[in-house]
């Protein structure tokens, strides 16, 4: 029996033998006589022509197959003529002569064409997944997926890591995003939840001497998604125990380095930049900055404080401040009407307008020039370092308004102004987050990160004074403008970690009944631990190049949470819900 | 700075060195003004000395220190004197005398010894997982479970095979065993449910032209817990597209082999044995024999058809069987009293009664023996190769029956004798299994597999007909008396796939309901395809040598699928109900 071989390896090299070949018909072609078929398998396409001395039993079957039909054919590799190779094919210069075809199953012709570029709407893409999955661009992305996960693996291994496994029916602990929740058969009214990450799991691991775990750990928030979120996602995560924060950052560039030479052939530079969460802020307005280009903010507040102009010296004086974008050399390309459109994008963050000026023939020209000193207009020249044709975008608003709306706008214009060189991998660390953040809906601080986090050592006695002022020992790793992760050292004595609840608000009986197997852990010999944990469908995503995180997942979900393939989720039997002791409520 | 040293790699090499260790305090001793205190990390334990010449300081704080402190030590390697040279450490040639000491956390006194030998109870155990998992034993069994994982990746990789994520949020296919299920927020009145196994994904990826899938994949089933079953468990999940049936037989058993010669070092001999599942059932009882020692059932209704012993001929008219098992050598150990304990034991497999004989003095003796003609005493003798001092144990009833307890008495004698050899791996393939299996209750087949299972194609027509006799192209991998999992050729074709269904009573609604998608697939040019699934905690409980389950699994749940530790499943507040729409019916 000949043995199998892929289509797509075949070559020069195989000239005169006698192969054995299965997969898809690609296409087929009926010319004068000829029939060729080209046959697609997981390792590429091959060219299998049936001539006049093939036998008529095999043209007869090769007459009736049709795209995407499985088939088999037994035949003889042989060299293409000069004037038929086909320089776009990995196997273009040989081709099969086919001695005999098999049909293994047939195929309905399928609701879209299975090729590269598509324009079919992603609805229906989705409901034939198993289709939409057959073209070379998601079979590419799912190759590099395992790829960048086995040189992942490969490099903690390496470093003495245990891959360890911690459960995914877990317990509620409602800190953070909604919980997935799955109803108890045993114990009526009492629910399982899905973990958010195995953070609590990771840190037990810690507390029983592993010291170095780490997960393809798969992780489920029950948010209102977003085109980057899906309710089940899957996360690189890593635990250590007596490595400091910079032992932590420097492996985890490492292990970047190595999936992107294996994966990439790219080396990047290390050790990686470093930027203070607080400089990310004032210069990109982004606490993920894409540092691929320039046009970073430029702050005003000084010039205007003064000022006349009582939409930028209020706002000055109401705490807030004055920023802005020079965009080079786009005055001219920028009607009113452009800047009417940016105006909108900047209210979804909060601005309540956006302020202009042109430099155009040496003079700023515009709606809001008429309202500034000469004195303004000179600062401004300087500080923004203003040339001919450039055009201010101002915001004047808090701070909070002013970074998010003008950090928005900035990668917006880098887009449309194509100023992004897509070669470029920059990663970036972020480090000295805050601690805490104040939730003015609930009145009370959340964590930044999640409530284990440790506070920077000096920042400790601020924590029940002055807790949106206490940093964390917090590192976040940036990609061109995505977060991949982050990390951080946790809080490994009881004491500290009951008054990081605290400051959250809860009440002692609270942090016991959520908390308590934790905190009763660190009075067991925990050890000095933290970690780190990089969200793998994103990886996935930047390196292959997609622009959803969709395309990084095998069955992914849709904006509502539904596997249209599937058709999950579904109604279940009335027995079904009788067993797990819950109902619905009346309409 | 020096850098951290772990404990238990220090050796006779390191002799003079000076070194920073960290870790858990195993043991402190006072001997006359020397302190001992043995060092524990994920490598090993060291033993660190504090002499006279140790700074005041020093032996102040190490005076301090209990079992489970958590302690950094700066010292020096030096020998031992010959005298004290501990021979059962590994570093027990060496011991560090000790300059500098600190405390990083400290430890209440622990609620049980961390020692690999524990008579503490499960329980407290699992609710200080975090402590009971210090211990040796299972530290070096989450260390095996880590190699084999990656063991078999190292292999499968090697293959060609894509490690690939399907989805934990899936849709509720209740065929088989019960379904976790998880509320939709977003859809009221709808549910996921957790995958019992990636089956129908894995499917789905072949018909995606994928051809080589595995995932290390967790899997959920909502069923009463029994010792070796856990309400999520972890797969070695397989599928490949145009092998046959001895290709994926044979790559599995590769597998295996490899995972011995790098884990265990044992290289075993392929290709395995195989053996139909009619024979292992006639032979052993059982469709999982453990085959590492004999005393195999003896069938003996040919003897007792015209029998005046009713118990026997009536049996045997009735349809059923009389069998036996001739425990070699026993008689004289077995008293009444043990037989009537092994008499309760086969009662629970359904026998009304366990017959027996002893051969004593080249006499059969025994409560029955009067019952028997000399003809059948003799063919007795002959059948089952009795000789002086042999105890034989008769079951007569139905095949079901007799097979289930003669099985399991087997076992039971097997381990009570010593008659296992503990040392040996005795790999087994199971083949030709049914397709499907009657159940009385429900009057209805269901899949003996799962309904995805190609039926061996002379028997396909059979499957209206006589649908219990159809044989199933599926095959079970048993170790040591325990299936570590199984596969099968699948069903590509939608007919057959429709006719399947048919025979498990499904209406064409049902079917669609539950399986269209699925239905619809194999209309695309589905390849032929199948694979196998082997239970990853039963590998590594049988290659670590662990009796259970739970000390292959880090967090692992209770008999009513509790997480002591967590507490989970709890209760959860009113508003997150409210939010998925379900409540709870009144008591």
């Amino acid at each position: 029996m000949t043995e199998r071989t892929y289509a797509g390896t075949l070559t020069k090299e195989n000239i005169d033998e006698k192969v054995l070949i299965k997969g898809w018909v690609q296409k087929r072609r009926d010319l004068g006589g000829l029939i060729f078929i080209d046959l697609r398998d997981r390792s590429g396409i091959v060219q299998v022509v049936f001539n006049p001395e093939t036998s008529e039993e095999a043209i007869k079957i090769a007459d009736t197959v049709r795209n995407e039909y499985v088939i088999q054919v037994h035949g003889q590799v042989v060299k293409r003529e000069e004037s038929t190779v086909n320089h776009d094919m990995k196997t273009g210069t040989i081709e099969i002569i086919a001695d005999q075809i098999d049909v293994l199953n047939k195929s309905k012709n399928p609701p879209f064409l299975i090729e590269n570029e598509t324009d079919v709407s992603e609805d229906l893409r989705l409901k034939y997944r198993y289709l939409d999955l057959r073209r070379q661009a998601l079979q590419q992305t799912f190759k590099m997926r395992h790829q960048i996960t086995q040189e992942i693996r490969h490099f903690l291994n390496n470093f003495g890591f245990l891959e360890m496994e911690t459960p995914i029916l877990t317990k509620s602990t409602p800190e953070g995003a909604r919980d997935y929740l799955v109803p108890s058969r045993v114990h009526p009214k009492e629910f399982y939840a899905l973990p958010q990450s195995p953070q609590l799991f990771k840190q037990l691991l810690m507390v029983s001497g592993f010291e170095k775990y780490y997960q393809i750990a798969r992780c489920f928030r029950d948010e209102d998604l977003r085109a980057d979120r899906q309710p089940e996602f899957t996360q690189v995560d890593i635990e250590t125990s007596f490595m400091t924060r910079d032992e932590i950052m420097d492996m985890t560039e490492k292990m970047m380095y190595h999936v992107m030479k294996e994966v990439k052939n790219i080396e990047i530079s290390l050790p990686l930049p470093r930027m203070k969460y607080a400089e990310a802020m004032e210069r990109f307005g982004s606490d993920k900055p894409d540092t691929r280009f320039g046009m970073e903010l430029i702050h005003v507040s000084d010039l205007f404080e003064e000022s006349s102009f009582k939409v930028f010296s209020g706002t000055i004086e109401a705490g807030g401040r004055v920023s802005l974008l020079n965009v080079k050399r786009q005055a001219a390309h920028y009607s009113r009407k452009d800047i009417d459109k940016l105006t909108d994008y900047v209210k979804v963050y909060g601005a309540k307008g956006l302020a202009w000026v042109k430099m155009q023939e040496n003079e700023l020209k515009g709606p809001i020039a008429k309202f500034l000193s000469d004195d303004e207009k000179q600062g401004l020249i300087q500080q923004a370092k203003v040339e001919d044709g450039d055009l201010l975008l101002f915001v004047a608003a808090n701070n909070r308004v002013v970074f998010h709306s003008l950090g928005a706008l900035r990668l917006k214009l880098g887009k449309e102004l194509g100023l992004i060189d897509e070669a470029k991998f920059n990663f970036l660390w972020v480090t000295d987050w805050p601690l805490l953040e104040y939730d003015e809906e609930e009145e009370r601080y959340f964590a930044a990160h999640h409530p284990f986090t440790m506070p920077v050592e000096e920042d400790l006695d601020k924590l029940q004074t002055d807790p949106g002022n206490v940093r964390a020992i917090a590192y976040d790793l940036v990609l061109n403008g995505y977060e991949l992760g982050g990390g951080s050292l946790r809080i490994y004595k009881k004491d500290l970690q009951e008054k990081m609840f605290q400051s959250l608000g809860f009440t002692k009986e609270k942090a016991e009944e959520q908390f308590g197997f934790l905190l009763e852990s660190l009075e067991y010999g925990a050890p000095p631990h933290g970690g780190v944990a990089l969200g793998l469908d994103r990886i996935v995503m930047l390196l292959a190049g997609r622009s959803n995180l969709r395309d990084t997942i095998l069955f992914p979900k849709t904006a509502s949470a539904s596997d249209l393939l599937t058709d999950a989720p579904n109604e279940v039997s009335a027995e079904q819900l009788k067993e797990l002791h819950i109902m619905f409520p009346e309409e």
